[in-house]
């Protein structure tokens, strides 16, 4: 069994309402046993079970914002060099277009670089003109059907790789995948 | 008489006509004289005439395509350390949302910044869920009122920081501007 | 009067001893006045105060360190919109060559381009194999005359941006300046 | 057999000398095979074949130099979608302390996200003031014992996960590793 967190810190339920559907595309792959939390419920013991993550946050100031960067500067570091290895990537809710939410997703992976983690985005294109190269990075909430595949398929993909490479599931590789994945 | 350069480079029309918008957002603003080139047609002695450079390039793998790098590598190279203090901001077209946008503004900024310019974005939003906080970023062409407005904004700001800090125009500060900033 | 606010956080006394080289490098440009601060005893009003800022912190999983960005998040929110235009650099002391610095100055300099901040490294070299280009990233604390070098250097460009746009004092370009520049 | 691709791109011989070593870490590592190529002389045939990519590249203008943007953009094109899941880490030499390296490989591993690679650094410090937690960027040539085995540990930790995670050789973990991870 793949172990897969989903966590995520939402002040006005943006980022919540794209953690619920990361982690529904995570419990549709094979083996895969999802937690699904806010940063507020977690604790270490959370990252050392998991062999995947999925990190939400809310876009601040184009950054990690401050209660996110307090928890993983704080709660991990005892474990860093032990905690290498683990598959991870991100998602991001801003404020507009334009509004910093690849930027934050971006540093979200780099400090999840800095503990050892193995991060990635997506290549595939869920819909025309949407896509998640740095995990999901959308303005507001999930409103139509292509931005809700987005985090979807972010889910997907992390399960995807988990079972992959943790449970040596060779079906659950992307290219065997059933979805579309350049719509 | 400030003088601002809007350099692009275009393959299948996107990022031009997001040029022209930037251009033409420039050159309301009093005093300012413009310069819209695509990358081929410019040479180091229009980098070196401008005061304010608005940068524009598809994104390319979320990064500066190559044509622009070897341009900036090359051309410009013989110039370094002699255009310092020059402003600068950018602009780039994406496959999709998420597809590397503001990653590439940033790339492009970062470059610049590797040159001496004092880079920027705008805090406004121009209409709802729409901002530049990075430069304008933004999937295919320029399709609704407020992307091209994005693009508008982008060219007055740099019209702006222009006008003010080096042609000393008061008048022209963006807390001056007659137009909503917060949308 | 040009005015430079240089805030830092420091745990160790690196950030510390970074940001006492980078205020004294500002000092020795004609006109300009420095307030350094830590950021415990740092107010909004401070930011409203200055021209130009350097900000300064420890490089915490490559990024900005939590109660930095929870006052750049919290103090300075209601400020955002009002503040546009101003010059500002960064700089960060890490654990270890490749240890993140350059990454967590661009992660400072993307939170102030977010508040509307214009943003530079410099050009110069201080000496063979020493630069600036995104800010001042060293491992540990400045020891060779070199790396003290890189901090005067810094608080000195900010001081000759703030000089030359703020000021209007021409002859505080840094093209007009008597050090070496290319060491 | 676990298959790593070194690809570098060299002017000066500085990113060629941290390939040998990157290379030579790679060996080291049980049923890993390895093949070094500079820029000129890979094909797509190379990135197909390979688990794990180590990409080199020299800092210019803290950014991907032109040459190997252009042979990504244009050389993997067609193959994008295609090569998912691979393992890629990534070193720079940069003119001097400060100038970009960093950047660099953040640049190197944006592009390769793009193209769905898992993209790493290492945690481990191989000695005081030396890591690579982005990959290995440093200042010139790999001078020092300490500068040296950056390299080398890199390309051993690149060795390990596809030993790990292709091969599905636990023995090769990094927990399971001799060497000192902390120095």
């Amino acid at each position: 069994m793949g172990n897969i967190l989903v966590q995520y810190y939402s002040e006005t339920g943006h980022t919540q309402e794209m953690a619920e559907l990361v982690a529904q595309g995570a419990r549709r792959v094979l083996g895969i046993e999802v937690r699904l939390k806010p940063l507020a419920e977690c604790s270490l013991a959370d990252v050392l079970w998991c062999d995947g993550l999925a990190l939400g946050a809310p876009t601040h100031l184009a950054s990690i914002p401050w209660r996110v960067k307090k928890w993983w500067d704080e709660a991990v570091d005892q474990a860093w060099g032990r905690i290498d290895g683990k598959f991870a990537c991100a998602f991001s809710s801003e404020g507009g277009l334009g509004g910093g939410a690849e930027l934050t997703c971006m540093g979200l992976l780099t400090m999840l670089m800095n503990y050892g983690f193995l991060v990635f985005g997506a290549t595939d294109y869920v819909a025309p003109l949407h896509t998640l190269h740095y995990g999901v990075a959308l303005p507001g909430h999930p409103k139509t059907e292509a931005e809700k595949e987005l985090c979807l398929r972010l889910g997907i993909r992390l399960g995807e790789w988990v079972a992959y490479y943790v449970d040596g599931n060779e079906a659950c590789h992307p290219r065997n995948a059933t979805y579309s994945r350049h719509g």
